[in-house]
């Protein structure tokens, strides 16, 4: 007997991601990408730490599990993130030929799943996701209201 | 006195890079990246070599110049690819905040800087790429037909 992990759980993985990226001083992203039900990756944002500008959450986490499965496509998973992806990460869920994507809060300024653009369900495109967004977006939004909060705070000091 | 480089040059750069794609036996597209007259990095797409779903000529340019900047932020630079940028890396290149954008071939199938989505000059982003498209086309173009042509009849055998 086994009991049914939910997209809620997951996504709690991806908020835990997002309060390692806090504590790094990074802006506030995890991500985690599930196959079969297990997690084949997981990750937060490393932009300033690693000084790469594609080192969002779902870049690396995709990364990672490709490298375990040894293969770039990346069919039959579920991306938990805890922000609306920006269009690079938009883009690279349908690159990896990733199922699904599962999103917190929305992104006013870069979403790119629902907001700004919808590249994840765009039919001339080689490969469609189904999307679910708001899962957890209170506690995902309010993780990066703090972060920017308290950037503000410091700006002014 | 210095003679002056042109995109013409930086773009027979970029279409070296993607014969050695070609080589490879992945789909051949090169990538240069430009800061002062000079090439901070240049790459070639590797997702099958690497099985890496996000190893495309750009975003492996772009983690190549950021790493030897030490720095995401490419301010100041031009990318020099031979195929109009995908999703994904038509937003790295927004991320990375890079200047311009010079392209060799049109992408009907993925191009996200003009035929399918104008991603890299849209208002409501944080950041703008001046974009120059069609630059020694013919060339790119007929690299990637040969590929696809060879890909086609060794599929017939």
């Amino acid at each position: 007997m086994s009991v049914q992990i939910t997209d809620e759980d997951f996504m709690r993985v991806a908020l835990a991601e997002a309060e390692q990226a806090l504590a790094m001083d990074e802006v506030p992203v995890g991500a985690v990408l599930v196959a079969g039900g297990e997690i084949g990756a997981r990750a937060h944002n490393r932009r300033e730490t690693d000084g790469d500008p594609t080192a969002h959450a779902e870049v690396l986490a995709l990364r990672e599990a490709a490298r375990r499965r040894g293969h770039w496509r990346l069919h039959g998973t579920t991306m938990y993130v805890t922000l609306e992806p920006c269009p690079m990460c938009a883009g690279a869920l349908v690159n990896a030929r990733v199922d699904r994507l599962v999103f917190g809060a929305y992104d006013p300024k870069a979403g790119a799943a629902v907001t700004l653009f919808n590249l994840v369900e765009d039919p001339r495109l080689n490969h469609r996701l189904e999307v679910r967004g708001g899962g957890l977006a209170e506690e995902a939004a309010e993780l990066l209201r703090g972060f920017f909060r308290r950037r503000r705070e410091e700006g002014e000091e």
